[in-house]
């Protein structure tokens, strides 16, 4: 009885690196890359190999709060940084260095994770120049590269990465199904390798047909076919929630449309409770997560966060109804 | 985009439920058990939810290296104690215990690993016993359950655990195949809660469409046809090794017949060198693992260990006759 390298099978390493080549700039080696069951996995073997208890991560907050639970099961201690309408707050961050050290950062630079901004071209440069320079590692989660709409996607921070301070994670499981767990880190051989020792101690090996299923639909173009359909579809969807919002609940709240992503992140005017509103919305039948649940002490902020991925342009116009009904009735 | 439960889907847990009653006598309700990626992430989410750095756990030795790999990633000691042909040394536990308290056991009790024999009725009392006075947690690997040849298998530990110590991981991977990943823990429902956190940590959900299958043809019980099958298959594999081994190297090697299991455990004779013997077997193609795999401190002794399961009687008998060839080489 023989098992599958905890890599991930060859095969898949390597059209993931030609697609990695083609559509972010980024030219792994595929033995840089591993395989894994989705980013969770990735990220919580990211944390294994990168922190040790007492250790410090930085993360984005508003932030991804299942990141978060990886990081403290390393035992790590983790410290918010501020994020505006340019992405992470680089100065924020170098501020928070100068007085206590970091092992590592975690953030979601492409379409910012709750909040859908790109980090900013001049904050991209000045975060690799301080992990360069303060020797700490950048996890970046590019978990929705493929839904951009306006111009082409943002290449990585990985792409630019010179010193090697980056470790890469995608997936395709939003590209796919959500019940299809496949996604990889892109990183340096050192780090790689770690994560491949740790991969075979929590789990012997992924799923190899799975895995040699995905290469082949790489290698012919079917899943490159397949995110261009839903980028238009996904953009469509954007363009129609966008427009109902401003039809039917302009007045109560403020928004600027994202050039990517799966969700709109809206700002509620003066006057609104948000927590009250998704309460009324949610007796409706409608779903809406309000800022708290995206912060490490979950207080109140007045955002929330819609996802329009998964509802057609019919559901998602009755979703604004049920808001707005919900917003007059809160 | 919602998700299956880090327990792994319900229907799966009921039809576990129902096998694990009628061929174990054990009876978790559904919400006892947890599905995971075989028995390696079971041991992996065992260890994380009953360790904490600087912990004792004690295990087999000779044992199973890569249990222990979880163990140690959990930050614990893993101390030794000693099995002879009745099984894990329970007095030599017992003497352990007296002056370092520890925090968890591994064993392997059905067809030990590596050695296949089984553990005596008499220890097994006595190990729960001294777990239930000793407060600590029995992680039960019953691995090969299924592989019993001569009676019925034994019941598992846990059966008799009537003060909730003994924490139980069996597989479907050695029944089905190795590349499917599945297998289940069966424990008191404070530790699944905890299995199942880390589980949705770490891999955020199982492959539903293979632990519906899986269900099903438990439901209909083509997985118990398929296990009898497998019983008379291997059982006949297990006599033909039997056979050629007494008719080409009787003289050099002694050994019990295991009632189950997937291997022999051979003790060499006076004058072989059993490493020496394992390289020359591997030049004429056949493998065999000697005993120092199965230490903590690789340290050589004078037995190997034999898979059968893999071989075909043609396949085993050709086999024989290479370690035949090798120890006439040798």
């Amino acid at each position: 009885m023989s098992y599958a390298s905890p890599l991930g099978c060859l095969r898949l390493r390597q059209a993931l690196a030609t697609m990695l080549a083609s559509t972010r700039g980024l030219a792994p080696p595929a033995d840089n890359a591993c395989i894994t069951r989705g980013s969770q996995m990735a990220i919580a073997l990211l944390a294994h190999a990168l922190l040790r208890p007492g250790d410090v991560i930085a993360v984005e907050q508003l932030g991804y709060r299942p990141a978060w639970e990886s990081f403290r099961l390393a035992g790590a201690r983790i410290v918010g940084i501020p994020v505006d309408e340019r992405g992470l707050c680089v100065d924020a961050l170098e501020r928070m260095i100068a007085r206590h050290p970091i092992r590592a950062l975690y953030v979601t630079p492409h379409h910012q994770f709750p909040t859908t901004v790109t980090l900013a071209a001049g904050r991209r440069i000045q975060l690799l120049e301080l992990a360069r320079t303060h020797r700490f590692a950048i996890i970046e989660d590019d978990y929705d590269h493929e839904f951009h709409y306006d111009g082409r996607p943002v290449v990585p921070l990985a792409s630019a990465d010179t010193a090697g301070v980056v470790a890469y994670v995608g997936t395709f499981s939003k590209v796919l199904a959500p019940g299809l767990r496949l996604g990889y880190i892109a990183a340096p051989a050192p780090l790689i390798d770690q994560v491949a020792a740790h991969r075979s101690c929590i789990d012997t090996q992924g799923d190899q047909v799975l895995e040699y299923a995905l290469a082949e639909l790489l290698e012919e173009g079917v899943v490159q076919r397949h995110i261009r359909r839903m980028r238009r579809e996904y953009g469509a969807r954007r363009d129609c929630l966008v427009a109902s919002l401003r039809e039917q609940v302009g007045d109560h709240v403020a928004f600027t449309v994202p050039a990517g992503g799966i969700a709109l992140w809206l700002r509620a005017k003066r006057g609104v409770d948000v927590d009250a509103w998704a309460r009324a919305a949610k007796r409706r039948g409608a779903m809406i997560v309000t800022a708290g649940a995206y912060t490490l002490d979950r207080r109140p902020q007045p955002f929330v966060r819609l996802g329009f991925a998964s509802l057609n342009p019919a559901e998602l116009r009755e979703g604004v109804r049920r808001l707005a009904s919900a917003l007059r009735g809160a």
